[in-house]
């Protein structure tokens, strides 16, 4: 099953808020008009403004102010990931050239800013207080994983807890506000958004270890950007993590190579051979496991099954 | 008479917005707790909370709502300058070293981020809906403003118009919402808002003017920045346009310096010698006056009279 057949219950309210995408990242400006809508045809999975969604089923449904937040979390990650590509140097996302790569990183500085204030005036139209403080905390929280990815980078003196830490900041946090926006927006109870924030962390954790997964074992073709790239950028992550720690001799190996010597290839292949993939595999079962209880406290509803079959493919897919 | 004069009207609650913006970037992130420490101590004129104070008096002044409008108006205007200073090329500003000179563009462009999402935490402890909605507007009209100046920059063909729009989205709106936050968090009839919007958009826009020749009419010393800093760095502000227009010439002999022939000096003088700082001190001027205009529209009380001294200050001081 795809992820966009798991969609369905949402389907309608999805093409809405494509809809109100593009008119946020639309401006007079040309610059910003062609990043903006270049960055929306790039697509990607919309997990977070989906899982907006069918939170919000838990509560009192209005259409028009859950939408707003659904579109608002998928153009923070939108700029979020503008800054990314400036910070990990990177060319090419989703098959296409990263902003910082068409422009330079001053313009993406920018316009992830712009993409960002686009997302503030969105949620202005929500008048909860408590989804503006929890968004301002999550957003900082963000930040500081991004500065915490930088001092990190190349670090191979790091643990493990850094790592989920890192992800933690990166990933679970913004798709868990996801889900405790969603039912906030709609108005479900206080137990109902703690439980979706719990689902939403979880899967997002699983999610985030997945990604790292398939960075070593998938495709370029399949990835949308050259495979390897975390350990070549100096991200290191659990599969890397753990094969330096399973294999005498390879962090100075890795070490010899951020230094300028010797080549990617035979790193990678050292990190797949190790057990670092089935390890890692195992470390998102259980976040998703986590997921599963926490979806199952929450009260019976159609939205719940939507909710777990898309954790279950974020936490399993190929690619 | 000194700025810090003109500040006695509020200087009690200003110690403590003081206060406040020391917690805001205090951080468990050396770097973070560094860099933000480092821009408190670099100081600052504080006129964007000083309007916020100032303009709160035309309400029921709730002191902890307003003081933390204030805290993120200054909080917003630091992070702009770390983005700025990346986009500049600038490594020193108020006499220390920048962010992105200390440690590098990305740090820069996330110590930034991170002091703007403490803006927003502050921001969204204060339950006004329009003060959100301006606020976001605000802050996509600045961003906008960069981006501009990115496209304009080295530009000999802009206008004054573009000039104005630039200094219009970098500096005047910013203080412009410091007025009509002010009026609004402390419950200000909307009249009021609005005259306190006009009278900080004319202040705003007489300030930049006047920053814009002191750039080369003042000292490094006085500066805290290398003088002449705008037209080597490409940011062509009205001195420069006024002079390029004037001195028959001047203009190609710019773009040769931007091409790498020629010496700054002798261009810096052709702009002072043409007039250009007269005719710019008197734009300002006009500014100033409608400033004033837009001030004695407002109810009597103290607090105007300490507006316009500042008002007058930012807009005719030496440095």
């Amino acid at each position: 099953m795809k992820l966009k057949d798991m969609y369905t219950f949402v389907k309608k309210d999805l093409q809405s808020i494509e809809a109100e995408l593009e008119r946020s990242v639309s401006s007079a400006h040309p610059l910003l008009q062609q990043s903006g809508t270049d960055l929306l045809k790039a697509g990607g999975k919309r997990i977070r403004p989906v899982f907006v969604l069918l939170s919000a089923q838990y509560g009192d449904y209005d259409a028009d102010k859950v939408k707003k937040a659904a579109a608002a979390l998928e153009l923070i990650h939108m700029a979020s990931l503008v800054h990314d590509d400036v910070v990990d140097d990177a060319d090419i996302r989703r098959g296409r050239r990263t902003i910082k790569s068409q422009y330079d990183d001053k313009i993406a500085m920018y316009v992830g800013d712009f993409i960002f204030a686009r997302a503030l005036q969105l949620m202005s139209e929500i008048r909860e207080p408590a989804a503006h403080q929890i968004l301002a905390e999550g957003i900082r929280e963000m930040c500081l994983g991004e500065i915490q990815q930088i001092k990190e980078q190349f670090d191979t003196e790091q643990n493990v807890r850094q790592y989920l830490r890192r992800i933690k900041r990166k990933t679970a946090l913004l798709i868990a506000m996801s889900c405790q926006l969603g039912a906030i927006a709609s108005g479900a109870p206080v137990s109902v958004q703690r439980n979706l924030y719990e689902f939403g962390y979880n899967a997002g954790m699983a999610f985030q270890l997945t990604d790292d997964i398939l960075d070593f074992t998938s495709t370029e073709k399949e990835l949308g950007k050259p495979a390897g790239g975390d350990l070549k950028q100096g991200n290191l992550t659990l599969p890397a993590l753990y094969a330096m720690y399973k294999v005498p001799g390879l962090k100075e190996k890795i070490m010899d190579y951020y230094a300028g010597k010797g080549e990617l290839k035979p790193l990678l292949a050292a990190v797949k051979e190790s057990g670092a993939i089935e390890f890692s595999a195992k470390a998102s079962a259980a976040y998703l496991e986590k997921a599963v209880v926490a979806a199952n406290m929450l009260p019976n509803h159609a939205a719940r099954t939507s909710l777990l079959k898309i954790a279950g493919y974020i936490g399993r897919r190929k690619f």
